[in-house]
């Protein structure tokens, strides 16, 4: 039996960093408990002269991928390159050549995973990505192997940190969206460019990854909803508050009693006292309805270098007890498997919706905004209207009961159409965590 | 390569007709990914009359036990006896046999982990119990391999439904604990006997096993501090809330600096904004800090029918692996390696503490308390007292800054010889969650 398993890292970034720690740090603990050494052999990266802070045995430097994808002495590959060129192609060339990878690279398993599973399979070969989703969160091995026997329901995952600390900041400190995101900044929870994290983008990679292992579903992240926290105000915060809500980004899919499967992301209003709620900062969640276990909640830090690579590296030790018993890990091998679920169209869900509008405080305002519910077969639930200025715009805020998305978009529509009405109205989807 | 997997249930009580209605099951969906296929074929329990609705194949049922430990056809046995004997031999036996066993049987393996983990590496089988500890929440998994780069340095569970059931229901409907007791009972969330549970025995038998995990420890439930619920009062309760608290029972585990570990059950204040506070009824909850992925939470269901019974499925999963690949889990190993760190007493540890006294309402209580307090190095952080009545006695509720638990044990003492003091002085400790 094979008792050294060695590893080639190509991406010595932050994450790359923390996985060299980890590989090389003595008696980690359960990595004692195995029957096998892991030894980190080369790491490749354009930047070999910076110092990363972590001692590297001499001469295990490189600048070419190559050295590590060509060389038979390497049985896993753990690819922290991110993005989907070369990374795919590094990918695909350590299949070829008979080796496992490891990534935390959602953008690529989003966009190809399909092919790349496919690609796995077929060199037999494992190819693992817990590090992918939720840092260091141990959601996908909680679906592939701790949930084997369940059916999945729902998955309302909080799956972005940058999102959930400057709403948390929001709420917490009263603040608003741009004076938060700029703190974020400073405090590194927030990138110089945002835009890939508070539109919902990096997210929706996350949870189309989460809906291929959960109901084998292909989903194009292109082709989803999607809708990120920048029109989210600090008077929604408020006034969601008082109605015994808190705002979260959530990225969600769920399969329909018809197999049907949808997945998508946008802020949600969820209840204050639910575990989702009290996810705090750049803190992640994701809650899962499951048909044996019922709800379940994984909690943790979702991104950063420690995190992710503590995900990375106990990949790597899966990947590599696979190789020691020649059994590849079967994550592969059910994505490929996958049976594709038809989807569903956001337009045809059933949702409860909070909507507020800046509104002319002039007689039969709410009488016409209620006509436009009415006949979108939309009933309202509860209505706030606070302060009256005979001036300036007043915010008129509404709950309503289930309504179809479809109607909800026609009346949207149809409150264009109200003088009174001001500016955009604003809509969160509420949902049932 | 062996393709079908032959499993003996021996127990079919609630989790037993669980694990048949899952392994029995069409499509569940990961049993789908994998290469080999499991069959129950033989169970085994005193009842083989009892319709338990759940339809199994004519002749697998047997009265006799041996019937599945000495079939050498038989590749795994799902102990779900329970209590010690005959749980242990059968266990051993089928060890000796070269069986590898799945167990949800929290008390066999608190009280004789170590001698049963040692059997199994020497017969080169897998031993396996993630339903002992949370039900169906992963969290064995979770600390041996989602978590193995780690070091993990604290374990604050809820992992008790009843008590948690009968803390939320005091609580949220403010009734004392023994109409809520009943009310659980009423519902199958506590037993007719209720003593394991609210005793808090049951979750110091799950946190001793997770210590095992974690720490590499070998502690005896015999010799570790244990306080149930039974002395919690709906006042404690509303004291706790107006401080910022929830009362919730914690099975703790810490790692100390210097190695020592301690592990313990007892009733405490977690802060009301905490993931622990917004763990309500029958829901169990872990959280774990570990020193690369920093805090993580596990929630979900720790008891019932399928919880339970999705995680001895998920058990049988990476055994039946295991036996295909000819590679048993290694969780046996890390225990059987276990280094047996040397143990730090509840006296010596420095804990904040919330007391309760009844005192009457007299000139120079407070002072002669607060002198007990600094006479055994005690410092006040805040003092609540309500109501005066010259007749009866009126509660004084106090928080401390961090003290050391010997010094609060003498002042415990101390405050018997004060007259004022009537009956005895509620103490509950708070924890940093």
């Amino acid at each position: 039996m094979k008792d050294i398993v060695k590893v080639g890292l190509i991406g010595f970034g932050t994450v790359g960093t923390g996985v060299v720690r980890l590989l090389t740090a003595v008696k980690r603990p359960f990595l004692r408990g195995l029957n096998f050494t892991i030894e980190l052999v080369k790491i490749a990266d354009i930047d070999i002269i910076r110092d990363r802070g972590v001692a590297v045995p001499a001469g295990i430097l490189t600048t070419d991928a190559g050295e590590i994808l060509c060389d038979p002495g390497i049985d896993i590959v753990i690819e922290l390159v991110g993005g989907i060129e070369p990374a795919k192609s590094f990918t695909l060339k350590a299949f070829e050549n008979g080796k496992s990878v490891i990534t935390a690279n959602k953008a690529l398993i989003a966009l190809h995973g399909k092919e790349l599973f496919d690609a796995a399979v077929r060199a037999g070969v494992s190819y693992m990505f817990e590090g992918a989703v939720g840092g260091g969160i141990p959601i996908i091995r909680g679906i592939t192997d701790s949930l084997n026997a369940n059916k999945i329901e729902s998955i309302y995952g909080i799956l972005n940190g940058t999102t959930n600390y400057i709403l948390t900041g929001m709420a917490r400190d009263g603040i608003g969206y741009d004076e938060v995101l700029k703190r974020a900044q400073k405090l590194g929870y927030a990138e110089a460019d945002p835009t890939a994290d508070v539109s919902g983008h990096d997210a929706l990679n996350k949870i189309v990854i989460l809906a291929k292992l959960a109901y084998g579903a292909n989903l194009n992240p292109e082709t989803l909803y999607c809708e990120g926290i920048e029109s989210i105000t600090i008077e929604d915060i408020v006034y969601a508050r008082e109605l015994g809500y808190a705002v979260k980004l959530l990225a969600i899919a769920n399969r329909y009693e018809d197999g049907r499967v949808e997945a998508r992301v946008n802020p949600a209003l969820v209840p204050l006292d639910s575990v989702l709620a009290s996810v705090e900062d750049e803190f992640n969640a994701v809650e899962i309805y499951a048909d044996a276990v019922g709800r379940q909640v994984f909690y943790g830090k979702g991104a950063g270098m420690m995190p992710t690579s503590s995900a990375v590296v106990s990949d790597t030790v899966s990947a590599a007890s696979g190789i020691v018993t020649g059994a590849p890990s079967n994550i592969s091998r059910i994505i490929a498997d996958a049976n594709g679920p038809e989807t569903i169209d956001i337009s045809e869900l059933t949702l409860r919706y909070y909507l507020r509008f800046m509104v002319k405080d002039q007689p039969g305002v709410l009488a016409q905004i209620s006509k436009v519910f009415a006949d979108n077969r939309i009933s309202i639930e509860s209505v706030i209207q606070k302060g009256t200025s005979p001036r300036e715009s007043v915010p008129l805020v509404i709950m309503t009961h289930e309504a179809c998305e479809g109607d909800m978009r026609m009346a949207m529509k149809g409150f264009e159409g109200i003088d009174q009405v001001v500016g955009n109205v604003q809509l969160i989807r509420v949902e049932n965590v």
